[in-house]
């Protein structure tokens, strides 16, 4: 049964840790997740092999910091002052977010279809960040009295993730602002119980 | 502004037909899209190249065949005598079809970002079986009482899809009976309007 690895409590200095998630993705979208090698990492962000064993316990602890990275490096999200205005908002910041992510999660797919634990360790560490800023959202909606209790969050999240992906890497279609308009009015508000 | 190839009248003898698409399900597992010439699945299926020229308008379409092929060819969906019943056999169902996808999909990826004209094909040819599968669901819904009016359908199906391939492609987990009950209860029920 694999397990997922334990972050680490060893700390680095936060430019040289960007640079080392910044050569991480550089090196998954040249040449996959299979052949990236640490010794390449740290030959690109001038960093020791030790350091990078030190801060992280592996290559699926390594890639999903880097995702998780990109995940949560994106604009505030905007508060509107309606539910539907903050959905709307939060959906375009995460398609402009999941476009850059795409080339790393294709290169991904394989190595996830041969080694499911990658693919676990990466859902956790990137399905927290998506659910931190639904939360706000939905908190938000609760106080308005937009919505009358808290919803589910984690199932939202998990719905708005499948449909970008899906949309991202089957449909070919762009991540644009009708897409966007149709989620958030014919699934997510009904989701959420407003069906007006 | 490429251009959903249309399908030409010509007919295939079923067994032959079955025999050609059987070939390219082969060659897309084996190569992949790029690499799978219309000379290699005439010779694996023993057709003419004229055949298949006559029948499909190019490899877009002739994907969008055999997988749509592949979609349509499960047991009857079960009718339960309720709503979750069918819901949860309904996805069951569809767990098992998208599992024997799985590696089809996975090498047509790279392929659908290069070419969105792919994946737009793709799209509608594998939607439909799926709406029409859902509508009787649906149907027998409303004429139990379930369901005060018929839902939109294509919106429930596009997220079945979604998390299906969420799971599938990028989570690493199995599709197995939990996740399908999770996903009835937590999300499909109530996108219906459901919440009890």
């Amino acid at each position: 049964m694999p397990q997922s690895p334990a972050t680490t409590q060893y700390r680095l200095d936060p430019a040289r840790e960007q640079a080392i998630l910044e050569a991480i993705r550089e090196l998954l979208t040249e040449v996959g997740y299979d052949r990236m090698s640490i010794d390449e990492v740290a030959r690109r962000a001038r960093a020791s092999k030790a350091t990078i064993y030190r801060r992280w316990s592996g290559k699926p602890d390594m890639v999903a910091a880097a995702l998780h990275g990109m995940m949560i490096d994106h604009p505030p999200l905007p508060d509107t002052g309606t539910l539907r205005g903050d959905l709307i908002g939060a959906m375009n910041a995460f398609c402009r977010v999941y476009e850059r992510k795409q080339p790393i999660v294709l290169s991904l797919l394989a190595a996830i279809r041969s080694d499911p634990s990658l693919g676990r360790v990466l859902h956790e560490h990137v399905l927290e960040s998506g659910v931190t800023d639904a939360t706000a959202v939905f908190q938000r909606a609760v106080a308005r009295g937009d919505l009358t209790a808290a919803p589910n969050v984690g199932a939202v999240v998990e719905v708005g993730k499948a449909l970008l992906w899906h949309r991202l890497l089957l449909s070919g279609e762009p991540l644009d602002e009708a897409w966007v308009i149709h989620i958030v009015d014919d699934i997510l508000r009904p989701l959420l119980g407003i069906h007006h």
